[in-house]
Protein backbone atom coordinates (compact mmCIF):
# COMPACT_ATOMS: atom_id res chain seq x y z
CA UNK A 1 0.00 0.00 0.00
CA UNK A 2 1.85 3.52 -0.90
CA UNK A 3 2.40 5.24 1.82
CA UNK A 4 0.42 8.56 1.07
CA UNK A 5 -3.03 5.94 0.42
CA UNK A 6 -4.20 7.10 4.42
CA UNK A 7 -4.39 10.62 3.63
CA UNK A 8 -5.64 9.94 0.08
CA UNK A 9 -8.45 7.97 1.23
CA UNK A 10 -9.20 10.63 3.91
CA UNK A 11 -8.89 13.80 1.90
CA UNK A 12 -11.84 11.80 -0.19
CA UNK A 13 -14.26 10.32 2.16
CA UNK A 14 -13.90 14.56 3.28
CA UNK A 15 -14.10 15.52 0.25
CA UNK A 16 -17.70 13.38 -0.60
CA UNK A 17 -18.94 14.77 2.26
CA UNK A 18 -18.63 17.99 1.45
CA UNK A 19 -20.33 16.89 -2.64
CA UNK A 20 -23.22 15.31 -1.45
CA UNK A 21 -23.76 18.00 1.09
CA UNK A 22 -23.69 20.37 -1.66
CA UNK A 23 -25.87 18.21 -3.64
CA UNK A 24 -28.45 16.95 -1.64
CA UNK A 25 -31.37 19.29 -1.36
CA UNK A 26 -30.81 21.48 2.27
CA UNK A 27 -33.27 20.11 4.93
CA UNK A 28 -35.00 23.45 4.99
CA UNK A 29 -36.48 23.37 1.39
CA UNK A 30 -40.02 21.77 1.01
CA UNK A 31 -40.79 18.31 1.89
CA UNK A 32 -38.58 19.12 4.75
CA UNK A 33 -38.72 15.74 6.98
CA UNK A 34 -38.19 14.10 3.54
CA UNK A 35 -34.83 16.30 2.58
CA UNK A 36 -33.76 15.78 6.49
CA UNK A 37 -33.99 12.34 5.46
CA UNK A 38 -32.31 11.97 2.35
CA UNK A 39 -29.39 14.13 4.32
CA UNK A 40 -29.81 11.84 7.39
CA UNK A 41 -29.09 8.53 4.41
CA UNK A 42 -26.66 10.18 2.82
CA UNK A 43 -24.29 11.97 4.95
CA UNK A 44 -22.22 11.56 7.77
CA UNK A 45 -19.98 8.09 7.22
CA UNK A 46 -19.61 5.12 5.73
CA UNK A 47 -16.04 4.04 4.09
CA UNK A 48 -17.47 5.15 0.77
CA UNK A 49 -15.93 2.72 -1.04
CA UNK A 50 -18.12 3.23 -4.62
CA UNK A 51 -16.18 6.67 -4.98
CA UNK A 52 -13.00 5.79 -3.78
CA UNK A 53 -13.00 3.42 -6.38
CA UNK A 54 -14.47 6.33 -9.07
CA UNK A 55 -11.83 8.44 -8.13
CA UNK A 56 -9.19 5.45 -8.40
CA UNK A 57 -10.32 4.49 -11.63
CA UNK A 58 -10.43 7.99 -13.25
CA UNK A 59 -6.66 8.37 -12.28
CA UNK A 60 -6.28 5.55 -14.45
CA UNK A 61 -8.23 7.60 -17.29
CA UNK A 62 -6.71 11.01 -16.74
CA UNK A 63 -10.59 11.63 -15.84
CA UNK A 64 -10.92 15.36 -14.25
CA UNK A 65 -11.54 15.49 -10.29
CA UNK A 66 -14.96 18.03 -10.92
CA UNK A 67 -16.29 15.23 -13.12
CA UNK A 68 -15.31 12.25 -10.69
CA UNK A 69 -17.25 13.87 -7.73
CA UNK A 70 -20.58 13.95 -9.79
CA UNK A 71 -20.15 10.86 -10.79
CA UNK A 72 -19.07 9.11 -7.70
CA UNK A 73 -21.91 11.12 -6.08
CA UNK A 74 -24.62 9.53 -7.85
CA UNK A 75 -23.22 6.17 -7.41
CA UNK A 76 -22.53 6.81 -3.40
CA UNK A 77 -26.53 7.70 -3.87
CA UNK A 78 -27.61 5.02 -5.15
CA UNK A 79 -25.86 2.75 -2.74
CA UNK A 80 -27.41 4.75 -0.39
CA UNK A 81 -31.09 4.24 -1.47
CA UNK A 82 -30.29 0.41 -1.57
CA UNK A 83 -29.44 0.69 2.36
CA UNK A 84 -32.65 2.45 3.54
CA UNK A 85 -34.66 -0.03 1.07
CA UNK A 86 -32.34 -2.70 2.38
CA UNK A 87 -33.00 -1.85 6.60
CA UNK A 88 -37.13 -1.50 6.10
CA UNK A 89 -39.38 -4.30 7.85
CA UNK A 90 -40.22 -6.22 4.97
CA UNK A 91 -36.87 -6.49 3.76
CA UNK A 92 -33.68 -6.87 6.92
CA UNK A 93 -35.81 -5.36 9.27
CA UNK A 94 -32.56 -3.88 10.89
CA UNK A 95 -32.56 -0.91 13.22
CA UNK A 96 -28.86 -0.30 13.45
CA UNK A 97 -26.35 1.44 10.37
CA UNK A 98 -23.10 2.87 10.55
CA UNK A 99 -23.85 3.31 14.74
CA UNK A 100 -26.87 5.14 14.08
CA UNK A 101 -30.59 4.40 14.18
CA UNK A 102 -31.70 3.33 10.38
CA UNK A 103 -34.08 5.99 8.22
CA UNK A 104 -37.28 4.17 9.15
CA UNK A 105 -36.70 4.24 12.88
CA UNK A 106 -35.07 7.80 12.92
CA UNK A 107 -38.02 8.76 10.93
CA UNK A 108 -40.59 6.66 10.00
CA UNK A 109 -41.22 3.57 7.59
CA UNK A 110 -43.58 5.75 4.57
CA UNK A 111 -40.68 8.55 5.05
CA UNK A 112 -37.60 6.18 4.63
CA UNK A 113 -39.55 4.52 1.36
CA UNK A 114 -40.09 7.93 -0.32
CA UNK A 115 -36.83 8.71 0.60
CA UNK A 116 -34.83 5.93 -0.73
CA UNK A 117 -37.04 6.83 -3.98
CA UNK A 118 -35.69 9.69 -3.96
CA UNK A 119 -32.36 9.52 -3.42
CA UNK A 120 -32.50 7.12 -6.62
CA UNK A 121 -33.86 9.72 -8.94
CA UNK A 122 -31.27 12.48 -7.64
CA UNK A 123 -28.65 10.35 -8.78
CA UNK A 124 -30.22 9.75 -12.25
CA UNK A 125 -30.57 13.72 -11.97
CA UNK A 126 -26.77 14.32 -11.11
CA UNK A 127 -25.05 11.87 -13.71
CA UNK A 128 -27.77 13.49 -16.46
CA UNK A 129 -27.05 17.16 -15.25
CA UNK A 130 -23.55 17.65 -15.01
CA UNK A 131 -21.03 17.83 -17.93
CA UNK A 132 -19.35 14.54 -17.27
CA UNK A 133 -18.02 13.45 -20.99
CA UNK A 134 -16.89 15.36 -23.99
CA UNK A 135 -19.34 13.61 -25.86
CA UNK A 136 -22.81 13.36 -24.56
CA UNK A 137 -23.41 9.94 -26.29
CA UNK A 138 -21.07 8.98 -23.83
CA UNK A 139 -22.66 10.39 -21.04
CA UNK A 140 -25.89 9.00 -21.86
CA UNK A 141 -24.10 5.42 -21.62
CA UNK A 142 -23.10 6.45 -18.19
CA UNK A 143 -26.46 6.86 -17.13
CA UNK A 144 -27.41 3.77 -19.29
CA UNK A 145 -24.88 1.67 -17.35
CA UNK A 146 -25.61 3.09 -13.68
CA UNK A 147 -29.19 2.31 -14.37
CA UNK A 148 -28.60 -1.77 -15.71
CA UNK A 149 -26.20 -1.71 -12.49
CA UNK A 150 -28.98 -0.63 -10.16
CA UNK A 151 -31.88 -2.00 -11.37
CA UNK A 152 -33.45 -5.68 -11.55
CA UNK A 153 -30.52 -7.33 -13.27
CA UNK A 154 -28.04 -5.89 -11.18
CA UNK A 155 -28.65 -4.83 -7.51
CA UNK A 156 -32.06 -4.75 -6.80
CA UNK A 157 -32.23 -8.03 -8.75
CA UNK A 158 -29.53 -9.19 -6.43
CA UNK A 159 -31.79 -8.06 -3.31
CA UNK A 160 -34.70 -10.32 -5.27
CA UNK A 161 -31.94 -13.62 -5.40
CA UNK A 162 -31.23 -12.75 -1.40
CA UNK A 163 -34.77 -13.02 -0.16
CA UNK A 164 -35.49 -15.99 -1.98
CA UNK A 165 -32.53 -17.87 -1.15
CA UNK A 166 -33.37 -17.47 2.96
CA UNK A 167 -33.20 -20.57 4.55
CA UNK A 168 -32.20 -22.44 1.17
CA UNK A 169 -28.68 -24.41 1.26
CA UNK A 170 -27.04 -22.81 -1.98
CA UNK A 171 -23.97 -23.82 -4.18
CA UNK A 172 -21.27 -21.84 -4.87
CA UNK A 173 -22.09 -20.95 -7.73
CA UNK A 174 -25.28 -19.94 -6.93
CA UNK A 175 -23.89 -17.55 -4.11
CA UNK A 176 -21.56 -16.06 -6.27
CA UNK A 177 -24.33 -15.25 -8.87
CA UNK A 178 -26.76 -13.50 -6.24
CA UNK A 179 -23.38 -11.46 -5.03
CA UNK A 180 -22.47 -10.26 -8.86
CA UNK A 181 -25.99 -8.80 -8.73
CA UNK A 182 -26.27 -7.35 -5.05
CA UNK A 183 -23.04 -6.08 -4.56
CA UNK A 184 -20.88 -6.32 -7.97
CA UNK A 185 -22.96 -4.83 -10.15
CA UNK A 186 -22.96 -1.17 -8.42
CA UNK A 187 -18.86 -1.62 -7.47
CA UNK A 188 -18.43 -2.85 -11.52
CA UNK A 189 -20.51 0.28 -12.24
CA UNK A 190 -18.54 2.54 -9.74
CA UNK A 191 -14.95 1.44 -11.52
CA UNK A 192 -16.73 1.53 -15.29
CA UNK A 193 -18.16 5.01 -14.47
CA UNK A 194 -14.41 6.61 -13.12
CA UNK A 195 -12.81 5.65 -16.09
CA UNK A 196 -15.64 6.97 -18.17
CA UNK A 197 -15.21 10.14 -16.99
CA UNK A 198 -11.77 10.35 -18.70
CA UNK A 199 -10.64 8.46 -21.84
CA UNK A 200 -9.65 4.95 -21.95
CA UNK A 201 -8.86 2.26 -25.03
CA UNK A 202 -11.17 -0.54 -25.00
CA UNK A 203 -9.45 -3.35 -23.91
CA UNK A 204 -7.80 -1.24 -21.03
CA UNK A 205 -11.69 -0.35 -19.68
CA UNK A 206 -11.79 -4.40 -19.86
CA UNK A 207 -9.15 -4.88 -17.60
CA UNK A 208 -10.48 -2.30 -15.25
CA UNK A 209 -14.01 -4.55 -15.71
CA UNK A 210 -12.47 -7.45 -14.31
CA UNK A 211 -10.62 -5.71 -11.99
CA UNK A 212 -14.11 -4.47 -10.46
CA UNK A 213 -15.40 -8.16 -10.87
CA UNK A 214 -12.85 -9.76 -8.60
CA UNK A 215 -13.23 -6.11 -6.10
CA UNK A 216 -16.84 -6.63 -6.40
CA UNK A 217 -16.98 -10.51 -4.79
CA UNK A 218 -14.09 -9.88 -2.41
CA UNK A 219 -15.87 -7.49 -0.76
CA UNK A 220 -18.54 -9.47 -0.25
CA UNK A 221 -16.64 -12.42 0.80
CA UNK A 222 -14.99 -9.93 3.35
CA UNK A 223 -18.13 -8.51 4.80
CA UNK A 224 -19.46 -12.14 5.07
CA UNK A 225 -16.84 -13.34 7.45
CA UNK A 226 -16.79 -9.45 9.40
CA UNK A 227 -20.54 -10.27 9.86
CA UNK A 228 -19.73 -13.62 10.96
CA UNK A 229 -16.58 -12.60 13.32
CA UNK A 230 -17.09 -9.17 14.31
CA UNK A 231 -18.97 -7.27 17.12
CA UNK A 232 -21.83 -5.05 16.29
CA UNK A 233 -19.98 -1.91 17.54
CA UNK A 234 -16.91 -2.63 15.15
CA UNK A 235 -18.96 -3.01 12.64
CA UNK A 236 -21.97 -0.05 13.49
CA UNK A 237 -24.52 -2.02 12.04
CA UNK A 238 -26.37 -5.44 13.86
CA UNK A 239 -23.62 -8.12 13.75
CA UNK A 240 -24.69 -12.13 13.32
CA UNK A 241 -27.56 -11.39 11.38
CA UNK A 242 -26.56 -13.39 8.36
CA UNK A 243 -26.66 -16.64 10.75
CA UNK A 244 -29.80 -15.96 12.68
CA UNK A 245 -31.76 -14.61 9.65
CA UNK A 246 -30.67 -18.63 7.86
CA UNK A 247 -29.09 -16.70 5.14
CA UNK A 248 -26.85 -18.44 3.25
CA UNK A 249 -23.04 -16.67 3.10
CA UNK A 250 -19.29 -17.43 1.81
CA UNK A 251 -19.00 -18.71 5.32
CA UNK A 252 -21.94 -20.75 6.08
CA UNK A 253 -21.16 -22.89 2.28
CA UNK A 254 -17.34 -22.23 2.77
CA UNK A 255 -16.39 -21.87 6.21
CA UNK A 256 -14.27 -18.86 8.06
CA UNK A 257 -10.79 -20.20 6.66
CA UNK A 258 -12.09 -21.34 3.28
CA UNK A 259 -13.93 -17.89 2.54
CA UNK A 260 -10.75 -16.19 3.73
CA UNK A 261 -8.85 -17.41 1.66
CA UNK A 262 -11.38 -16.90 -1.77
CA UNK A 263 -10.99 -13.62 -0.37
CA UNK A 264 -7.25 -13.18 -1.18
CA UNK A 265 -7.39 -15.26 -4.10
CA UNK A 266 -9.81 -12.58 -5.41
CA UNK A 267 -7.91 -9.97 -4.28
CA UNK A 268 -5.04 -11.34 -6.32
CA UNK A 269 -6.69 -11.89 -9.69
CA UNK A 270 -7.93 -8.30 -9.37
CA UNK A 271 -4.18 -7.26 -8.75
CA UNK A 272 -3.29 -9.25 -11.72
CA UNK A 273 -5.91 -7.45 -14.04
CA UNK A 274 -4.14 -4.41 -13.47
CA UNK A 275 -0.68 -5.48 -14.60
CA UNK A 276 0.52 -3.48 -17.17
CA UNK A 277 -1.36 -0.39 -15.58
CA UNK A 278 1.82 0.82 -14.13
CA UNK A 279 1.93 3.70 -11.27
CA UNK A 280 -1.18 5.09 -12.94
CA UNK A 281 -3.58 2.39 -10.89
CA UNK A 282 -1.72 2.09 -7.52
CA UNK A 283 -4.90 3.37 -6.04
CA UNK A 284 -6.91 0.85 -7.72
CA UNK A 285 -4.66 -1.74 -5.88
CA UNK A 286 -4.32 0.19 -2.81
CA UNK A 287 -8.09 -0.26 -2.90
CA UNK A 288 -8.50 -3.54 -3.69
CA UNK A 289 -6.28 -4.14 -0.33
CA UNK A 290 -7.82 -1.91 1.69
CA UNK A 291 -11.17 -3.75 0.53
CA UNK A 292 -9.61 -7.40 1.83
CA UNK A 293 -7.38 -6.67 4.13
CA UNK A 294 -9.88 -4.62 6.48
CA UNK A 295 -9.55 -6.28 9.91
CA UNK A 296 -10.52 -9.42 10.15
CA UNK B 1 -63.60 16.30 -29.36
CA UNK B 2 -62.68 14.87 -32.27
CA UNK B 3 -64.94 11.86 -34.03
CA UNK B 4 -61.93 9.71 -34.03
CA UNK B 5 -60.47 10.51 -30.81
CA UNK B 6 -61.82 7.24 -29.63
CA UNK B 7 -60.05 4.98 -32.37
CA UNK B 8 -56.81 7.15 -31.67
CA UNK B 9 -56.98 6.76 -27.90
CA UNK B 10 -57.90 2.80 -28.13
CA UNK B 11 -54.93 1.86 -30.54
CA UNK B 12 -52.19 3.86 -28.60
CA UNK B 13 -53.43 2.05 -25.35
CA UNK B 14 -52.53 -1.42 -27.20
CA UNK B 15 -49.70 -0.24 -29.05
CA UNK B 16 -47.99 1.33 -25.04
CA UNK B 17 -49.22 -2.62 -23.97
CA UNK B 18 -47.14 -4.19 -26.59
CA UNK B 19 -44.28 -1.60 -25.90
CA UNK B 20 -44.02 -2.32 -22.20
CA UNK B 21 -44.62 -5.68 -22.59
CA UNK B 22 -41.43 -6.08 -24.63
CA UNK B 23 -38.98 -3.34 -22.57
CA UNK B 24 -39.71 -5.54 -19.53
CA UNK B 25 -37.91 -7.94 -18.56
CA UNK B 26 -39.52 -11.30 -19.67
CA UNK B 27 -40.83 -13.27 -16.64
CA UNK B 28 -38.97 -16.15 -17.47
CA UNK B 29 -35.78 -14.16 -16.94
CA UNK B 30 -33.80 -14.43 -13.28
CA UNK B 31 -35.19 -13.40 -11.10
CA UNK B 32 -38.29 -14.55 -12.10
CA UNK B 33 -40.43 -13.10 -9.56
CA UNK B 34 -39.38 -9.62 -9.53
CA UNK B 35 -39.40 -9.64 -13.14
CA UNK B 36 -42.98 -11.15 -12.85
CA UNK B 37 -44.23 -8.55 -10.20
CA UNK B 38 -43.10 -5.78 -12.13
CA UNK B 39 -44.80 -7.13 -15.33
CA UNK B 40 -47.82 -7.68 -13.14
CA UNK B 41 -47.37 -3.79 -11.95
CA UNK B 42 -47.06 -2.03 -15.31
CA UNK B 43 -49.21 -4.12 -17.29
CA UNK B 44 -52.57 -5.20 -18.40
CA UNK B 45 -54.16 -1.76 -18.19
CA UNK B 46 -54.76 1.46 -17.01
CA UNK B 47 -55.58 5.02 -18.61
CA UNK B 48 -52.43 5.39 -20.02
CA UNK B 49 -52.90 9.11 -19.20
CA UNK B 50 -49.59 10.12 -19.60
CA UNK B 51 -48.58 8.36 -22.40
CA UNK B 52 -51.45 9.45 -24.31
CA UNK B 53 -49.94 12.89 -23.13
CA UNK B 54 -46.38 12.10 -24.53
CA UNK B 55 -47.95 11.02 -27.73
CA UNK B 56 -50.51 13.77 -28.57
CA UNK B 57 -47.62 16.53 -27.48
CA UNK B 58 -45.20 15.07 -29.63
CA UNK B 59 -47.67 15.19 -32.39
CA UNK B 60 -47.55 19.16 -32.04
CA UNK B 61 -43.84 18.74 -32.35
CA UNK B 62 -43.32 16.90 -35.29
CA UNK B 63 -41.83 13.70 -33.51
CA UNK B 64 -41.14 10.29 -34.23
CA UNK B 65 -43.50 7.45 -33.31
CA UNK B 66 -40.72 5.42 -32.39
CA UNK B 67 -39.05 7.99 -30.30
CA UNK B 68 -42.44 8.44 -28.66
CA UNK B 69 -42.79 5.10 -27.56
CA UNK B 70 -40.26 4.88 -25.63
CA UNK B 71 -40.37 8.44 -23.63
CA UNK B 72 -43.60 7.28 -23.02
CA UNK B 73 -42.89 4.07 -21.61
CA UNK B 74 -40.35 5.54 -19.48
CA UNK B 75 -42.95 8.19 -17.72
CA UNK B 76 -45.20 5.27 -17.52
CA UNK B 77 -42.73 3.08 -15.79
CA UNK B 78 -42.39 5.83 -13.18
CA UNK B 79 -46.39 6.01 -13.13
CA UNK B 80 -45.97 2.66 -11.99
CA UNK B 81 -43.75 2.23 -9.63
CA UNK B 82 -45.33 4.97 -7.95
CA UNK B 83 -48.62 2.88 -7.65
CA UNK B 84 -46.94 0.18 -6.32
CA UNK B 85 -44.95 2.40 -3.50
CA UNK B 86 -48.09 4.16 -2.12
CA UNK B 87 -50.07 0.86 -2.07
CA UNK B 88 -47.55 -0.84 0.17
CA UNK B 89 -48.77 -1.18 4.02
CA UNK B 90 -46.31 1.81 5.32
CA UNK B 91 -48.34 4.38 2.87
CA UNK B 92 -52.01 3.81 1.57
CA UNK B 93 -52.15 -0.23 2.42
CA UNK B 94 -54.32 -0.36 -0.44
CA UNK B 95 -54.87 -3.94 -1.31
CA UNK B 96 -57.08 -3.00 -4.53
CA UNK B 97 -55.59 -1.36 -8.05
CA UNK B 98 -57.31 -1.20 -11.12
CA UNK B 99 -59.52 -4.19 -10.54
CA UNK B 100 -56.98 -6.45 -9.10
CA UNK B 101 -55.16 -6.89 -6.06
CA UNK B 102 -51.89 -4.80 -5.50
CA UNK B 103 -48.14 -5.74 -6.09
CA UNK B 104 -47.80 -6.32 -2.48
CA UNK B 105 -51.20 -8.38 -1.85
CA UNK B 106 -50.62 -10.37 -4.71
CA UNK B 107 -46.62 -10.95 -4.25
CA UNK B 108 -45.38 -9.61 -0.83
CA UNK B 109 -43.85 -6.17 0.70
CA UNK B 110 -41.07 -6.99 -0.21
CA UNK B 111 -40.90 -7.91 -3.78
CA UNK B 112 -43.42 -5.36 -4.51
CA UNK B 113 -40.69 -2.82 -2.56
CA UNK B 114 -37.90 -3.86 -5.14
CA UNK B 115 -40.19 -3.97 -8.33
CA UNK B 116 -41.02 -0.29 -7.81
CA UNK B 117 -37.29 0.37 -7.41
CA UNK B 118 -36.53 -1.57 -10.14
CA UNK B 119 -39.09 0.04 -12.44
CA UNK B 120 -37.75 3.35 -11.39
CA UNK B 121 -34.17 2.60 -12.66
CA UNK B 122 -35.77 0.75 -16.02
CA UNK B 123 -37.45 4.02 -16.81
CA UNK B 124 -34.17 6.01 -16.89
CA UNK B 125 -32.10 3.40 -18.48
CA UNK B 126 -34.73 3.69 -21.56
CA UNK B 127 -34.50 7.17 -21.52
CA UNK B 128 -30.76 7.05 -21.64
CA UNK B 129 -30.44 3.79 -23.76
CA UNK B 130 -32.39 4.62 -26.99
CA UNK B 131 -31.86 7.58 -29.45
CA UNK B 132 -34.93 9.90 -28.39
CA UNK B 133 -33.51 13.08 -29.95
CA UNK B 134 -31.09 14.19 -32.69
CA UNK B 135 -28.76 15.90 -30.35
CA UNK B 136 -27.30 13.84 -26.73
CA UNK B 137 -27.16 17.20 -24.95
CA UNK B 138 -31.03 17.27 -25.20
CA UNK B 139 -31.38 13.67 -24.49
CA UNK B 140 -29.21 14.13 -21.48
CA UNK B 141 -31.90 17.13 -20.39
CA UNK B 142 -35.02 14.89 -21.09
CA UNK B 143 -33.43 12.28 -18.54
CA UNK B 144 -32.70 15.28 -15.66
CA UNK B 145 -36.53 16.15 -16.45
CA UNK B 146 -37.85 13.02 -16.07
CA UNK B 147 -35.58 12.57 -12.57
CA UNK B 148 -36.24 16.20 -11.25
CA UNK B 149 -40.03 15.09 -11.93
CA UNK B 150 -39.74 11.80 -10.47
CA UNK B 151 -37.72 12.87 -7.03
CA UNK B 152 -37.61 14.90 -3.96
CA UNK B 153 -38.94 18.06 -5.88
CA UNK B 154 -41.76 16.11 -7.95
CA UNK B 155 -43.51 13.51 -7.39
CA UNK B 156 -41.97 11.78 -4.44
CA UNK B 157 -41.67 14.97 -2.95
CA UNK B 158 -45.69 15.55 -3.48
CA UNK B 159 -45.89 12.22 -1.39
CA UNK B 160 -44.33 13.24 1.29
CA UNK B 161 -46.56 16.51 1.73
CA UNK B 162 -49.51 14.42 1.34
CA UNK B 163 -48.20 12.27 4.24
CA UNK B 164 -47.54 15.10 6.08
CA UNK B 165 -51.39 16.29 5.96
CA UNK B 166 -52.98 13.61 6.51
CA UNK B 167 -55.59 15.05 9.24
CA UNK B 168 -54.85 18.54 8.97
CA UNK B 169 -56.85 21.31 7.49
CA UNK B 170 -54.88 22.74 4.44
CA UNK B 171 -56.65 25.76 2.35
CA UNK B 172 -56.20 25.67 -1.19
CA UNK B 173 -52.83 27.31 -1.81
CA UNK B 174 -51.30 24.87 0.00
CA UNK B 175 -53.48 21.86 -1.20
CA UNK B 176 -52.40 22.83 -4.82
CA UNK B 177 -49.10 23.08 -4.05
CA UNK B 178 -48.98 19.31 -2.51
CA UNK B 179 -50.95 18.03 -6.20
CA UNK B 180 -48.45 20.49 -8.71
CA UNK B 181 -45.48 18.03 -6.64
CA UNK B 182 -47.87 14.62 -6.52
CA UNK B 183 -49.68 14.45 -9.84
CA UNK B 184 -49.14 17.20 -11.84
CA UNK B 185 -44.73 16.73 -11.77
CA UNK B 186 -44.88 13.89 -14.08
CA UNK B 187 -48.13 15.03 -15.93
CA UNK B 188 -45.76 17.80 -16.97
CA UNK B 189 -42.57 15.60 -17.95
CA UNK B 190 -44.96 14.02 -19.94
CA UNK B 191 -45.99 16.48 -22.36
CA UNK B 192 -42.52 18.42 -22.22
CA UNK B 193 -40.55 15.11 -22.96
CA UNK B 194 -43.31 14.19 -26.36
CA UNK B 195 -42.19 17.40 -27.42
CA UNK B 196 -38.78 17.50 -26.43
CA UNK B 197 -38.88 14.23 -28.38
CA UNK B 198 -39.51 16.55 -31.67
CA UNK B 199 -38.74 19.92 -32.41
CA UNK B 200 -40.41 23.31 -31.27
CA UNK B 201 -39.54 26.72 -30.35
CA UNK B 202 -38.80 27.69 -27.06
CA UNK B 203 -42.36 29.92 -26.75
CA UNK B 204 -44.40 27.41 -27.59
CA UNK B 205 -42.65 24.90 -25.65
CA UNK B 206 -43.63 27.16 -22.59
CA UNK B 207 -47.19 27.11 -23.79
CA UNK B 208 -47.52 23.85 -23.46
CA UNK B 209 -45.88 24.00 -19.92
CA UNK B 210 -48.86 25.99 -19.14
CA UNK B 211 -51.42 23.42 -20.69
CA UNK B 212 -49.64 20.61 -18.89
CA UNK B 213 -49.51 22.10 -15.82
CA UNK B 214 -53.80 23.07 -15.73
CA UNK B 215 -54.43 19.83 -16.85
CA UNK B 216 -51.98 18.18 -14.19
CA UNK B 217 -54.20 20.29 -11.69
CA UNK B 218 -57.81 19.17 -13.26
CA UNK B 219 -55.99 15.69 -13.11
CA UNK B 220 -56.69 15.60 -9.64
CA UNK B 221 -59.68 17.77 -8.83
CA UNK B 222 -61.43 15.20 -10.56
CA UNK B 223 -59.79 12.20 -9.17
CA UNK B 224 -60.65 13.76 -5.55
CA UNK B 225 -64.27 14.04 -6.84
CA UNK B 226 -64.35 10.64 -8.31
CA UNK B 227 -63.29 8.93 -4.98
CA UNK B 228 -65.67 10.93 -3.45
CA UNK B 229 -68.79 10.01 -5.52
CA UNK B 230 -67.89 6.73 -7.66
CA UNK B 231 -68.37 2.76 -5.99
CA UNK B 232 -65.16 0.76 -5.54
CA UNK B 233 -66.36 -1.15 -8.91
CA UNK B 234 -66.58 1.89 -10.70
CA UNK B 235 -63.04 3.00 -9.76
CA UNK B 236 -60.98 -0.34 -9.77
CA UNK B 237 -59.55 0.89 -6.58
CA UNK B 238 -61.09 1.35 -3.29
CA UNK B 239 -63.42 4.70 -3.16
CA UNK B 240 -63.71 6.84 -0.57
CA UNK B 241 -60.51 6.31 0.92
CA UNK B 242 -59.91 10.28 1.09
CA UNK B 243 -62.50 10.76 3.12
CA UNK B 244 -61.43 7.86 5.58
CA UNK B 245 -58.36 8.36 6.26
CA UNK B 246 -59.28 12.22 6.89
CA UNK B 247 -56.93 13.32 4.39
CA UNK B 248 -57.79 16.74 2.72
CA UNK B 249 -58.67 17.08 -0.59
CA UNK B 250 -60.54 19.16 -3.44
CA UNK B 251 -63.72 18.51 -2.15
CA UNK B 252 -63.10 17.82 1.40
CA UNK B 253 -61.39 21.77 0.99
CA UNK B 254 -63.93 23.07 -1.43
CA UNK B 255 -66.95 20.62 -1.80
CA UNK B 256 -67.89 18.95 -4.77
CA UNK B 257 -70.13 21.59 -6.70
CA UNK B 258 -66.75 24.25 -6.39
CA UNK B 259 -64.82 21.20 -6.81
CA UNK B 260 -66.17 20.26 -10.35
CA UNK B 261 -66.24 24.19 -10.93
CA UNK B 262 -62.11 24.76 -10.56
CA UNK B 263 -62.09 21.70 -12.38
CA UNK B 264 -63.56 22.76 -15.61
CA UNK B 265 -62.14 26.47 -15.28
CA UNK B 266 -59.04 24.66 -15.17
CA UNK B 267 -59.93 22.87 -18.72
CA UNK B 268 -60.12 26.30 -19.92
CA UNK B 269 -57.26 27.66 -18.72
CA UNK B 270 -55.76 24.49 -20.36
CA UNK B 271 -57.54 25.00 -23.88
CA UNK B 272 -56.80 28.72 -24.02
CA UNK B 273 -53.20 28.15 -23.34
CA UNK B 274 -53.39 26.23 -27.23
CA UNK B 275 -54.75 28.65 -28.43
CA UNK B 276 -53.01 29.77 -31.83
CA UNK B 277 -51.49 25.90 -32.43
CA UNK B 278 -54.27 24.97 -34.59
CA UNK B 279 -55.14 21.40 -35.71
CA UNK B 280 -51.41 19.78 -34.66
CA UNK B 281 -52.81 20.40 -30.69
CA UNK B 282 -56.34 18.97 -31.49
CA UNK B 283 -55.37 15.47 -29.54
CA UNK B 284 -54.16 17.40 -26.65
CA UNK B 285 -57.28 19.40 -26.42
CA UNK B 286 -59.41 16.21 -27.07
CA UNK B 287 -57.04 14.87 -24.17
CA UNK B 288 -57.69 17.13 -22.02
CA UNK B 289 -61.64 17.16 -22.12
CA UNK B 290 -60.84 13.62 -22.03
CA UNK B 291 -58.95 13.41 -18.53
CA UNK B 292 -61.74 16.40 -17.38
CA UNK B 293 -65.23 15.10 -18.12
CA UNK B 294 -64.53 11.56 -16.99
CA UNK B 295 -67.85 10.32 -16.13
CA UNK B 296 -69.02 12.48 -13.05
Amino acid sequence: MAADFQGWLLGLQSRMETVLARILPAAEIMPQRLHAAMRYAALGGGKRVRPLLVFAAGEVAGAHAERLEIAAAAVELIHAYSLVHDDLPCMDDDVLRRGKPTVHVEFDEATALLAGDSLQSLAFQLLAHYPLAQDAHKQLEMVTLLAVAAGSRGMAGGQAIDLDSVGRALTLPELELMHIHKTGALIRAAVMLGALCGELPEPEMAKLDRFAKCVGLAFQVVDDVLDAEASTATLGKTAGKDAAQNKPTYVSVLGVTEAKALADSLRQDALDALAGFGQAAQRLRDLADFIVLRPF
